[in-house]
């Protein structure tokens, strides 16, 4: 029997601030499974890191109980089939999976999804996959943008926040687009936004809030970092404003179990009879065929940018794993192995 | 021609922290106006003091802009007709209005609304009145309560909240109804509620988090209040709960133009995939025969129970409005002249 040189990062600590490679162990062992039937033995190629894998580190339960301890760390990958005892995969294809921080795995058949060759890999970790589907129903759905309305979008040029963007602009909105370096500015203006603005060029809340304003307000906020950028925008909303939560990302550090203090803005939602909604990937798991149908021609014509920040060598996955918390990605964060 | 003593409240000074009646000037002065062509000569008996009040004294634009300044506080009355020149109304008739703090004034017909004789007037102001559309539209249309479930209400013996309190009962929930003195939740669980509770019991957020979490969690909640209920709440929700925003009346000194810092929530939104959604009477002000074809008939049968705190005296409006937010009334605030 073949057997194979299996890597895993396995969750063993859980971090209080910013997680790093302390919080992981790194094991490296032979390996050769027995496959049962329908189970394919598969070797991981790339590997996503997402924010949210930080959030279900907290300690407190959040949409589940916390990741559990000592267990390999959770993931979205896209991996080759190695050996298969199930007639719908073949030695050779590319099938995306949630096969976490591991090279190699068995697993059963109904757990992949078998990948075309001619698409890039990378979008099934991003565009046409769990990112994608958060874009499109958080901001179509929970943000309900209208033509001619403007969409400030927080995290502008990651994963969600840059098809955000882009499906906004589709729509017809005005968009306001926030990242935090001159490069991912650049990048989002290539991408046709209005206006982009570097946060760290604000001071405050306040100065933002001031810019905001003297752009005509807000109507739709798709939030993916909280904080100050969010503190401004709730000074900033037009009658009726929507804002979707999508991330807090930076809350991540600790502040989810220990919540930070910021101004208190209710009142705002009162004077402009504004909503806010929460909006989570999962809900909108069934719907997935329907995002593909709207998005799907979109990126086979060529009519929707995708980056990728791929980072190489699994070793790296923790690391990169904080960095996304440094704002180090453009675009999707991944792992190629 | 005759004359009248007329009184009037007018509005010289923007508070900063407590409104008070330094920040008004008490006038008095003979009064013999000439009625235009449908005119109403109106003495004023009943004044309605309101939370709302305060918030247009707020120096930033709200929902409008700042109440003006040198002028009579707008403020909704019940009257009684001294001369008409109006066909529709004749001398006695009593009548509601938005006329403000003065004993007397000529007003257009048009901006009055004839009360039937056999009623009781203070409902004008409470019940059947703004503070009833307030809590019947809010609670039914931002809040979406459906029977069995749990909905917590702040400042659940005021105007509004204890109608909330009442209308959430008749449509089958469970009501947690937050107030600030035992007087007032023993009144509350007179009114039905399964838990009335002492807010003032509590020493900090956490500890009536637990109190909310050991009785279910909350799955809407219709805040009046704001402050540490809010994030007591807010780390209590259940999946897919409703947040309504009604008032923040304890950052209603000062607090609206200088938010006090409260700690960071927005990720609870995420988790539980909430809703926050700002409220205002105004509009709803359309639909108000709606409301009476739903709430009327049960005011008439006696089945909904409204209660005023009525001070007595024109010179007391000032700081009857100031003690809006020392929870020195139950139910709605009035003054008799």
């Amino acid at each position: 029997m073949t057997s194979y040189q299996q890597k895993q990062w396995i969750y063993t600590q859980r971090p209080l601030g910013r997680v790093s490679e302390q919080h992981y162990q790194l094991k490296s062992h032979r390996y050769a499974p027995q496959l049962a039937n329908n189970e394919v033995l598969i070797e991981t190629t790339l590997v996503s890191v997402d924010p949210y894998m930080r959030i279900q580190q907290s300690e407190k339960p959040t949409w589940e109980q916390p990741h559990p301890l000592n267990t390999v760390q959770g993931a979205a990958t896209v991996s080759k089939v190695l050996l298969s005892n199930n007639d719908n995969f073949k030695v050779g294809d590319l099938v995306a999976g949630y096969t976490g921080w591991q090279t190699h795995t068995a697993v059963h058949g109904s757990e992949l999804q078998k990948l075309a060759s001619d698409i890039d890999p990378t979008t099934a970790l991003g565009v046409l996959g769990m990112p994608g589907r958060t874009a499109w129903f958080g901001l179509m759905e929970a943000g309900k943008p209208r033509a001619g309305e403007t969409v400030v979008v927080s995290g502008a040029a990651g994963a969600v926040g840059s098809l955000v963007v882009q499906f906004a602009l589709k729509n017809g909105c005005k968009v306001i687009a926030l990242a935090g370096t001159s490069e991912k500015c650049e990048w989002l203006e290539q991408l046709g936004v209005q206006h982009a603005l570097n946060y760290k060029d604000f001071d405050n809340a306040s100065h933002l809030a001031d810019t905001l304003a003297s752009l005509g307000g807000v109507d739709v906020y798709f939030d993916n970092v909280g904080g100050f950028i969010t503190d401004a925008v709730m000074q900033s909303l037009k009658l009726h404003a929507r804002i979707v939560i999508c991330g807090q990302i930076s809350q991540y550090d600790g502040g989810l179990d220990n919540p930070a203090q910021g101004p208190r803005f209710l009142h705002q939602m009162l004077y402009k009879r504004a909503t806010i909604e929460g909006v989570l990937a999962r809900d909108y798991s069934h719907r997935m065929d329907e995002m593909l149908r709207h998005v799907g021609p979109w990126v086979a014509a060529g009519e929707i940018t995708f980056k990728s920040t791929i980072v190489e060598g699994f070793e790296l996955l923790p690391q990169t794993l904080g960095g996304l918390f440094e704002g180090q990605n453009t675009g999707k964060a991944i792992v190629r192995i």
